[in-house]
C-alpha cells in the first residue's frame, strides 16, 4: 500500500517509536503519578521529559503542558471549560475541524453564544487581516480559535498576526496545531492562551497521546473529573496543573512512543523535516497536475501550505473516486474529513474531495505507485 | 523489583499483548473509522472483532460496546450524561473511586443531587442488603453506581442482588467494573444498564483503551464533542452508537493489545485465571499474616474478595511504609490509592493503607522477594 493519508495519522513512524514503545511498556510496571516505586517514578521521569521537549518545540517556556489521550478531548477541555466561564464572541477560521465545530455547535443552542468566521479571500485563500481587524472593532472577539493548518487542503493560517490582533482586543486564543506541532515553526510561544498537539501527526508519535499547552496563571475549570494520584482527599479536581488536567491512567506506551518521536524530531530539525515534507508536497502536486481528469482544491501561489492536498477527480464523486484510489493499492481519505466547514468555504460540500497527505518519510516508491495508479485510472476512464 | 501493585495497572501482561501491539502498530497505517483503504479497514475489522469480545465476556450480546480511553472518561461521559438529564437520587457504595466520587461532588454542587451510600456492615464487611431496600423504600433510588471490587481492599460488591433491588425501583444501574472486567464473572448482563471496563487492569490490556457498554435503547446525551468519521456534514454528535461516544482518533496499538488480550482471555477461560489470582491473594495472606507488624484492613472471612490487600504496619505511616517497601525493591501504592471514601468507611483516612495487589502472573520469585523484604523490616524494626 502507497500511503497517502498522513494528515488522519503519519505512517510509518521512525523506528526509534516503535522499539520505545515496547521496550518501555514490556520494562516498566507501573502507572504515571500512581505511587512511588521504581516502574512508577521511571515513568515519571519520562513524562517530565516530555513536557519538556514540548515547551522547546512550541517555545513556551513558561507554559504548562498537559498530556489527553486525543486532540479533540484537549478542544473539549479548553473550549467547553472557556466557553462555560460565560464567553458569546468567538472567533475561528472557515477550516475548523468538528473538533471545534461541533463544541460550538453545542454551546451555540445551549448558551447563546455567537461564531463568526475569520475573513479569507476566496480567489487566493490568502487571510484578509484588514477586514479581521474591522470584524474585531464591530464585535469585540472574546476568543479566537485558529486551526494553525487546515486539514483539508493543508492552508497555513498567519497565526502570529491574527493571535497578536485578537490579544489587542483582550480576546483568549487557543491553536489547533494538530496539522502542524512538530512541522511549522510557530512564534507565538509568548501570544497564545492555549495550543493543541496531536502526538500521533505531524509529532510522529503513537496514536492514544496528544495534549494543550496553557497559560498557567488562566482559571479554567475542568469539565472532566476523576482521580489524579495526587490530592486524593480533595473532592474537588486539584487546582495544581497538570493534575487538574489529567485525570484517570495514562497511556505508559503512548508517552513512551511521543518521547522517542520528540527525540527523534529534535535530532532530524525541524526546519530539515519541512523542507523534506515541503518536497514531497511538491512532487505530490506536480503528478497530479499531469492528469487533466484531476482538479486541485483550495491551491493557490500566494500563500503557505502543509503537506495535505485535497482535489477533485472529474465525473467521478469523491468516495468513488477514493475506492478507485484504495483499489489500486493508494491510501487516502475521501469525503468531508471531518471538516464541513471548510468544504463549504470551498465550493466542495457535501461531496467532498480525495485527500493525499504526504509526511517526511512518503517514498519515491509511494509516488510511483501512485504514478501508476493515476496512469491505469487515466486508461480506465 | 517484585510487582505487587497490579490494581494500577497488571504487569507484567501476556507476550501476546506486547507482540501484537508492536506488529500491529508497525504493520497497518491508518486510523479507524477514517477512510476505506485496506490500513483503515484492517483497523475496523479489529475494532469489530474486540467489540463481540467484550460482549461475550460481559454476558451482553444485545448491548453496545463503546472505547474510550480511560475508564475515567467512560465514567464521565455515562454520569455526567446522566446527571445532567437531571437526576437527583443517587446511590454508591462506600468504596468509590474519585472517578466516581469526583463527578457526583460536581454535581452535589452544581444541580444539588443527594448522594447515598449503600449499607455495609462494619464488622463483617457484608452489604445489608435489607437496610438497602428500605433505604430505597424511603428514598427512591434513580441511579445506583457500584463498584464491583474496591479497589483498596478487594472486597466484592453482590451486584447481582443489588441491581435486581435497584431495577425494582426503576433506577438506572451502572457497574464499574475497573478491578474485575475478565476477572470476575458477573451475570448481571441482563440488568445493567451502564459498565465500565480498563483495558489494562484485569482484562490484561494496555493503557489508553478502556470503555463501556451500555444498552443501546438507552437516551445519554452526549458531553463530549468532535469529529467521528462518520455523519461528518453534521453539527450535532451522530445519534448512532458507537459514534456517539467515540469522538477523536482511537488508540490502535492500545486496541491491538487489548485484542491480544482478550484472546489470551478467552484462550486460559476466567474460571482458571481467577483461580489462580485467588491462590495468589491466599499466598499474600498467608505470608503477610506472618508478621506481627502487619495489619490487615478490611478482610472478613464472609465477604468475597479479588486479588487487592490493604494493610497498616505499625508504627509506621503508610507513605513511610510504601518507601521502605520501595527501597527493597517491592512495588506498592500508598496512601488513598484515589478512594478517600473506602478510607473513611474503613478507618484509615486521611493517611490510608499500604496496599498489595497481584495477578495472574505473580510469582514464587515475588512472593519470595516479598519474603526477603519483610524479613529485612522486621529486623530492623
Amino acid at each position: 500500500m502507497a500511503y497517502f493519508d498522513n494528515a488522519a495519522t503519519t505512517y510509518p513512524k521512525p523506528d526509534a517509536v516503535y522499539q520505545q514503545m515496547d521496550n518501555v511498556y514490556r520494562s516498566i510496571g507501573g502507572s504515571a503519578g500512581r505511587g512511588e516505586h521504581s516502574g512508577s517514578k521511571a515513568i515519571g521521569r519520562l513524562t517530565g521529559e516530555l513536557r519538556e521537549a514540548i515547551k522547546l518545540l512550541l517555545h513556551c517556556p513558561a507554559k504548562q503542558v498537559m498530556f489527553t489521550p486525543t486532540g479533540t478531548l484537549a478542544l473539549n477541555m479548553i473550549l467547553q471549560g472557556l466557553l462555560q466561564s460565560g464567553i458569546k464572541n468567538v472567533y475561528i477560521t472557515p477550516f475548523e475541524h468538528n473538533a471545534v465545530t461541533r463544541i460550538l455547535h453545542h454551546y451555540e443552542q445551549k448558551t447563546g453564544i455567537i461564531v463568526r468566521q475569520l475573513a479569507v479571500k476566496k480567489h487566493n485563500f490568502i487571510y484578509d487581516l484588514q477586514s479581521i481587524k474591522a470584524a474585531f472593532k464591530e464585535n469585540k472577539p472574546e476568543l479566537v480559535v485558529v486551526s494553525h493548518a487546515s486539514n483539508v487542503t493543508g492552508l497555513l493560517a498567519p497565526i502570529e498576526e491574527i493571535f497578536a490582533m485578537s490579544k489587542d482586543f483582550g480576546a483568549y486564543t487557543v491553536a489547533d496545531m494538530s496539522q502542524t506541532a512538530g512541522l511549522v515553526d510557530m512564534q507565538v510561544g509568548e501570544i497564545f492562551d492555549f495550543a493543541v498537539f496531536a502526538g500521533h501527526k505531524t509529532l510522529y508519535g503513537p496514536t492514544g497521546i496528544s495534549g494543550f499547552v496553557m497559560k498557567p496563571e488562566l482559571k479554567l475549570p475542568s469539565i472532566l473529573f476523576g482521580g489524579t494520584g495526587y490530592d486524593s482527599a480533595n473532592q474537588d479536581m486539584p487546582d495544581r496543573l497538570p493534575e487538574k488536567f489529567e485525570m484517570g491512567t495514562m497511556n505508559i506506551s503512548g508517552m513512551a512512543g511521543l518521547h522517542a518521536a520528540l527525540a527523534w524530531l529534535q535530532e532530524q530539525g525541524i526546519e530539515h523535516i519541512r523542507e523534506r515534507e515541503q518536497c514531497n508536497r511538491q512532487r505530490l502536486l506536480e503528478l497530479l497536475r499531469k492528469y487533466s481528469f484531476i482538479q486541485l482544491i483550495g491551491i493557490s501561489n500566494e500563500a503557505d501550505y502543509v503537506g495535505v492536498v485535497s482535489c477533485l477527480v472529474k465525473g467521478i464523486s469523491s468516495d468513488s473516486a477514493g475506492m478507485i484510489f484504495n483499489e489500486r493499492g493508494i491510501a487516502v481519505r475521501t469525503g468531508l474529513q471531518c471538516a464541513p466547514l471548510a468544504h463549504q468555504f470551498l465550493g466542495t460540500y457535501p461531496a467532498g474531495t480525495v485527500r493525499f497527505s504526504v509526511s517526511y518519510f512518503t517514498s519515491d516508491e509511494d509516488f510511483c505507485e501512485l504514478e501508476d495508479a493515476l496512469d491505469d485510472i487515466e486508461d480506465n476512464l
